[in-house]
């Protein structure tokens, strides 16, 4: 056979690869992270305050400590991203983006989820300038601020009633005459606070400002447009987890997408496990503290099932 | 009522307590965080390898690292220990060692475990006089001394390298041929030091010595005895949950007494939640990366639920 032969190779290189890679390299596993950005989603997080150990960190900064850690117990990094997975255990191929062919006893998957992004043309010119995918993550920077929320589900709910606790007014933008998708119980509490204004049947249809956001234009159901001014807008349209390799070993995943693993974070394809954000793991909270957490358990049994076996 | 008034008290000042608060203040929940030790057991580790985000920390500084980012997210402190919890959701009074009673509507246990005793009659004659449970506080007074440490996972393999730095010769008992819980990344670093020596199949049978443990009777898979000289032992043979307050409540534990947690870390008792290493979650690791996640989830179901009721 041609190629690199591994034990393990991890699949993403963000906070669940990563830790995964510090304890299989703690445990001598023969492996390698492959990864276009070490780091992950996190890096675009430009203040992280609820990771345990640090107060105030960036998230380029994080996955800078995390992966720095990870070389320095021995892992090999590689930027190409996996586009193709095929065999079965111990006799995995892992095809890269480079064309290059790694073969490997085990997998892990931490492939993460990617952000719905609302896809206007100036959107990544705004983020961290107004403009944020997390309200736990960037909320504080809205105290007493004008903010809108963009999104029609729980993720937006609660995101409005966070922020209805730090800034001055927040207006929510969603589809349809009700927010549909939030449970009754979030709207009842919404319906409490005195500086959340519902703006149904909208989308943001342009996102204005020079430099830092400053306002939107929104567009009705009757295609009538109107501009208001924001501080800050939190997209809350959801995400999706990446688990198009998984699928291509017919592993299984829940109805909303997310790999399906047990407590020791196995897929249901033998060999291959899954951690971090694409799982359906950790009550679905997805934060970076539970992607480490299930690299961690992930590499440990792993670790414990290649002795086995 | 008389007493403080809480939304969620947090009893234990562990990494999942604290993370839990850091959490929790966050989400602006009125709470307090109950331990006597801030920190917990982690501050007893003397070098942690696998934290992600730190390359070699001890444990009392990466304790200091997560209690003053709690501290400064306006967590609450109380350093008197938790001794009775009555009532039930939304009136639990939790009674501390001091006498004074807290009442809150929720509660998360994160009292983490409590190391094991070896069981012998004489144990705690020894205690302080060459018989200890922690290498990091009691290493040092066995300066070129003859310790022993008792145990074959992975805390006896670092009390083993950390006490072959201080005493003149370290001798290592455990059950079995090899020392299997141990981490081979330990094993490895064991294997370098000259004055590491390994006492396979051996239990301590008997503690010898008048005032002071001056030798241990030790016994062998085949039932032979020997005695050996030394000045100081380590017991490092594990330890169990702290689930005494959640029995209180009629809280259900598992077999092996750990408490029965869902995917949101509620226990079996409404408005109580449990996370860190008493639970029966993260597939049984038990690490500080995983106890911080069991927090955070923890801490986000309470949001949730209070938010709710």
């Amino acid at each position: 056979m041609e190629g690199q032969n591994y034990d393990l190779l991890i699949i993403g290189a963000g906070p669940a690869g990563l830790t995964a890679s510090i304890y299989a390299s703690r445990y001598k596993i023969k492996h390698a992270v492959l990864g276009s950005l070490p780091g992950g989603t996190i890096t675009e997080a430009h203040k992280i305050c609820n990771f345990p150990s640090e107060a105030n960190i960036n998230g380029w900064d994080l996955a800078q400590k995390i992966e720095s850690n990870a070389r320095q117990l021995g892992a090999e990094f590689m930027t190409s991203e996996a586009v193709a997975i095929s065999g079965q255990y111990p006799n995995f191929a892992v095809e890269l983006a480079s064309g290059q062919v790694l073969l490997t006893k085990s997998i892990l998957l931490a492939t993460g989820t990617k952000r719905r992004h609302l896809g206007l043309d100036n959107e990544q010119q705004y983020l961290g300038k107004g403009l944020a995918y997390c309200a736990t993550c960037d909320g504080p920077f809205f105290k007493d601020k004008l903010v809108g929320v963009l999104g029609g589900g729980n993720s937006a709910a609660t995101a409005a009633l966070y922020l209805a606790d730090i800034a001055r007014q927040v207006y929510w933008f969603y589809l349809g005459d009700r927010p549909e998708a939030a449970e009754p119980s979030w709207l009842e509490e919404i319906d409490k606070r005195a500086n959340i204004k519902h703006y149904p049947n909208v989308k943001v249809n342009q996102l204005l400002g020079d430099n830092h956001l400053t306002g939107v234009e929104l567009i009705n159901s009757d295609h009538q447009t109107s501009q208001l001014n924001i501080d800050g807008l939190f997209i809350e349209i959801g995400s999706d987890p990446a688990t198009g390799l998984l699928q291509q070993l017919n592993g299984q995943i829940n109805d909303r997408g997310y790999a399906i693993v047990d407590a020791g974070q196995a897929t249901t394809v033998a060999g291959v496990w899954a951690a971090g954000d694409a799982t359906s793991n950790s009550n679905g909270l997805r934060q970076i503290i539970t992607a480490c957490s299930e690299g961690a358990i992930a590499a440990d049994s792993i670790f414990r099932f290649l002795k086995k076996n």
